[in-house]
This record gives C-alpha cells, structure tokens and sequence, in this order.
C-alpha cells in the first residue's frame, strides 16, 4: 500500500511543479523488468514517456536490453549519457542536418532505426554510404532498420503483405534489416488491450514469416505498448517497449492497466480560487499536464485525494475542478496544495525543465527533462 | 494576399519548427494597434501566446500600454528585457519562492496582479509590507492589484456582487485597488464571440460600479479575449488583453475571428509516411503542436495548402493526415513538407525552444521561448 499523495507532497517547492516518487518509480520498473524476464522477452523500455537520464539508468540497472526514443535528439540525449544501444522507433526522413546527426550517432551507438518505406530506406541508406553529406571521407556508421508494421492503428506501418517490399529496398540501399516492429496503440481505448496484443503478436508474427521467407534476418519481432506488453504473445515477439509504466497516468487507471497507488508522477499543485461551493481553480493546466484528453476519459486528470471531483475544464494556467457537493467533501482552502494525475504522462514531463525526485515528502533529486530542442 | 506556406517554406531547416512570417505577423499587430487606438481602449497583448521578446517588443513600437502575462516567471523574463509595465492576470498564491521573487518584481516595474479571494489578498498584502519575507529591511514595491470577476466563463473570477468584499480585503492588506479584470474564456465557441463580449462588458461595468459606489479606484476596466476583443463596448472597458491575435490559428479561423491568410506561425513537417492511398503522416504531433482539440474543431490542426485533408489524430510525433481520395487531391511524397496550422498556438509555442522568423523562405531571426520554467 502507497501512502496518500497528501503525505508525499514537498512544502518547500513552487508549483506547478511534477513530483516522482522514487519508491512507487522503482516498483513499477521492477515489476515490469521481472515479468518481462520470467517471460523470455527484451524488454526496451521507450524513453520519451520520462526524458530522464536517471529514470533510463534505472531501467537498464533493472536488466533492459538498451532504450527505445522517438526522435534523433532523444537518442542524441540519452547517448551523451553513455547508453550505447537505441531504438528509434519511427520511420525518420533522413534529410540535410538530422541525416548528418543520424549519421555521427551511428559512429557512437549501436543504432536501430525504423522504417516503412522505400524511399525512407533509399534516404536512410544514402547517409551510411555517404556519412550524411559531412565529410565524404567518413561514411556513416551501421545502421540495422526494421520494418514498421501497422497491428491495426493505422498510423505510420505498412502492412505484413508489405514488409518484405520495404526489407528488400533497405537491403538494396545497404541497410542491415533485422525484422519488424509495430506500435499498438489503439490499445488506448477501455477494454481493447486483450484484443489488440493478439493483433500485435499475429500482425509480428504474420511480417515475421514473409520476411523469413524470402531470407531476411528476422531476430528482432518488436512490440509492446504499456497496455499491451503483459498480453503479449512471446512466441510472436521477443522484444517490448512500454513507456508510461514507468510513471502510470490517469489513462491506464481508466484503462485498468495499473490502480492509483501505481502512479508515481503527480503535478503538484496550489488551489489559486474557490470562487464557487461546487469549484475550485489549480495552477496546474495544460502548459504543465498536457491537454490530452480521450473521449473516454472522466476529466483532464484526476486527483487521487479528492474523490467526488472531476477536472472538468483546462486552460493554459488553470484547471477547472468540480466538486460533487452532495459528496460533502469540503472545497479545500485556497493556497492548500493537491496531488493531479495527469491523463497522458508522456505529454506532462515534455512540458517542464525538471522532474522532482521525492521520498516520502523530501525532494532528494531534481532530474533535468532533455531540451525542446530534443522533440526532433 | 499572403502566398501559400508553399512558398514560404525554408528547405534547410530541420523539421518540426515554427515558423512566423514577419510580414503577416506586422499586418496582425498593426491591424489590433490601429482599432484599439481608434477606440480608445489601451492594448496590453497577453505575452502568454509568444513568450518572445523580440515578439513583445514589435508589440510596444505599435502602442501597446504595457504586456499581460499569466506567471511570475513570463513577468520575470519580460522584465530581464526591459519591458517596465506588466499585469499578472491571475489570482497569485504568493507563498514561499514565489513571494520572493513578486516582491523582487514590484521593486523594478510597474507590477499589477490579479485577485479573486481574501486569502489570496492577504497573502500578497504580506509580501508588500514584509519584502516577500527575503529581506525583512527591503520592503516590497508597490503591487496594484485587479479584482477578478467571472463573465460567464466559469473558472476563477467572483461573482460582480462579491467584487467589493475582494477589493476590501485588498485595501486592508496594504494593496493598491485599480480596478476589475475579467477573461470570457467561454468566447472560444462559434458564434459566441458578440454575445460574450457584450456579457463581458456588462459584468465589467456591473463589477466597477459597484466598487466606485464604495470609493475604489477603478481606473483600469481589463477584458478583451482574441475572439471579443474586437466586439467590445469602449464605455464598459478601457483595456483589452488578447494575445492569440499575433500569430492566429486553427481556432480563430473556425471561428471567424481571421482568416487562413492572417495566420502567422506554422509549424514546418515533414511526410514520414504515406501508408495508404487515402492517409499520410507527418513529423509533427502533439509534442510539437499541442494535443488542443475542443468538440467544435474539425481536427488537430489544418494543412493550408492541403484542402480536402483532415488532421484525424495526433500522436506525440505523429499527425496522421487522411486525404479525401474523391477530391482527386494527391498523396504528398515521403520527404516533401507541409505547414501545419496549429488548433491553440500558445499550447504549440511553450514546446518550442525557438521560433524562426521567415521573411518568404529565408529564416531572418532566430527567436528564443522562454524556457519551460517560465510556465510558474
């Protein structure tokens, strides 16, 4: 059993301010780490859910096989930081200055990168034959890709039926295929995780063999969102790359993926107002949770110490909280300070300079989130 | 009439960036300047939507009376600019740092604060008297304050009738009443903008009679929201805030508050992906636009130079973009770059480590955002 919020919660800090708890961040990677484990299954946890060295040195003391990012700055982070093995889990266009940068991070890490389509792959291929341009003395580093697959979100992927189309241009422009990856993320809906991780393992499995069929290198079968992972299917994959379970977030409580006392970053808040019997106004809006908000979702966020309210509205420095009167809660008094979950993790830690580390209700670290500049 | 972003796009910049055009920027700025002068109501543009100096300071040569900013540290970052004159439209908590660094603030500008509640008067009156508690020889300045009143939007702001219980707390806690503010937040919905102006300048006049029958100052009468601002009623209010008005949007057009060719920031893309006939994906999700979609918009941004596409969902580094296959329109190239008008520019521009100035495809300036700490 976690302590409530309101007992975790520093006096000595300004808000809006997002607070860690470093016990409940440990359980979480622990527990993900030994499932993942005792499954026989790579676990590479995707970094852009914390931007956070400390967080990612924590996940690969907890045995992960090296990191997942989102785009050449995340990766360009994290390996100034020393971790030597990224995933760049997107379909990047390799052009002017990101294929120069692309190509210098090959030199340093073992990079994999995503790709989905034919003229990706010419792109990505001509900066390892040609170093990107920088120096034609120096050619860029290896690079491995594997192929996007879409598992049913219809975002970036192409089909199975596809995959060996794009693992043949790849190869052709020099790049090292080692199989398929997907992203399920219409996980993200109340009641779908089950379903969408057998589409997940099939949708693997199905490219997996096209690939094997017609001789690509297929040891990597990637999938793996924080709702799916612990459905998957480890005779399709062998490796995944959930983020949020590290922090949790309102959507996977709505979602069932964890409870409360399994979320392990919070906005802290001020009440600035309680203009009304049934209302009152927090500091924390979108500019520091994020305005992310599923139309299956109760609110903007919730507030795990305050039942009976809903975060009905978000502005860029308020957050709107209904309270439910006949639940004889009392509205807290203004300058009081409360705990906000926000809906979507990942979209709260882009938007500050530093997580706040606590134990028990002691700040003991302050963890610098990567720059903006890192967003691509 | 603007060119098309087509034209306006710089080929060696990395994408996603923002883009501003100067030139349509000028026209924006001008346009608000002229009518507020020509109406004789004081314009201090909401610096919450740029966080840019040299943004703020184009501002000040066209007239502005001064900046509104929604946190201490957007008046701290304005004030280490030179910028003398500036509102906090907001009901402060001024405990602790924050204390310290407003009593800071009001010894170097001219410094006026918003206040909804006794509590939250008594707290800032202390700082006055005490110096924010740093210093107990240093006093601090001056702090005018603005009683926050609620014009139908529902968020903080008191009732008008409660207006004088506010101000009265002000006055007992040492602070200098100068009158009333409000923000018709509820004027960000189609066809409301007429409407809510005229609720907004009635609670403004109702507010400030009812403190001028009690002897307060209310030389300053503060409304005006992008959408209303136009619509206000110059003998109720004296002063108007807008702040989206510089730059415009997704929003604004949905509206009808401007028109495609009066949009000033775009952000840059790239097509990642195209994986099906009726579908592409871009470089720029929510990390880089904003996740903002209120019920009304017709999706998560718009392509100018793409009718008959809608932004359909927004990932963290995804826009999938579907294609209206009947319109005969093409699937753009993997590689090619598109703009993107963003749904709530504020909430793109607080992602943003810089915005880049355009003057038709040349970058002229490089303009810094405040840093993300300046969001408290």
């Amino acid at each position: 059993v976690t302590a409530a919020w309101a007992e975790r919660l520093p006096h000595d800090v300004e808000t809006p301010a997002l607070l860690v708890d470093v016990g409940v961040l440990e359980r979480n990677l622990s527990r993900m780490a030994r499932w993942a484990s005792a499954s026989g299954l790579g676990l590479r946890p995707h970094a852009k859910t914390h931007k956070c060295v400390p967080v990612a040195r924590r996940q690969l003391a907890h045995g992960a096989t090296g990191l997942t990012v989102a785009t050449v700055g995340e990766a360009e982070h994290f390996a100034d930081a020393g971790v030597h093995d990224l995933f760049i889990a997107y379909p990047l266009w390799a052009d002017g200055a990101r294929a120069q940068r692309l190509a210098a991070l090959a030199r340093r890490v073992h990079l994999r990168v995503g790709v989905d389509s034919a003229e990706g792959a010419a792109a990505l291929g001509e900066l390892v034959r040609g170093g990107g341009g920088a120096d034609p003395e120096a050619p860029g580093g290896d690079i491995e890709v594997l192929v996007e697959v879409d598992s049913g979100q219809h975002r970036s992927g192409v089909p199975p039926s596809q995959a060996p189309v794009v693992a043949a241009a790849a190869a052709r422009s020099g790049l090292m295929v080692r199989g398929v990856f997907t992203f399920p993320g219409h996980s993200y809906a109340p009641g779908a995780s089950v379903r969408v991780a057998a589409q997940e393992s099939a949708t693997l499995a199905e490219a997996a063999a096209l690939l094997d069929e017609r001789g690509f290198d297929t040891s990597v079968r990637s999938g793996g969102s924080t709702p799916t992972a612990r459905h998957s299917d480890a005779s399709s994959l062998n490796e995944v790359r959930p983020g949020v379970y590290a922090f949790n977030d309102a959507q996977q409580i709505a979602l069932g993926t964890c409870t409360a006392s399994d979320v392990a970053l919070v906005a802290l808040a001020t009440v600035v107002s309680t203009p009304a019997a049934d209302r009152f106004v927090l500091d924390a809006g979108s500019k520091t949770v994020g305005a992310d908000r599923p139309p299956w979702a109760a609110g903007f966020g919730l507030l795990p110490d305050h039942p009976g309210t809903i975060v009905s509205a978000l502005s860029e420095h308020h957050a709107v909280v209904s309270l439910d009167t006949a639940s004889g809660a009392p509205l807290p008094a203004v300058g009081s300070r409360v705990a906000v979950v926000p809906n979507h993790v990942c979209n709260a830690v882009v938007l500050a300079d530093e997580l706040l580390a606590v134990e028990g209700a002691d700040v003991v670290e302050r963890w610098p989130v990567a720059p903006r500049r890192a967003n691509r």
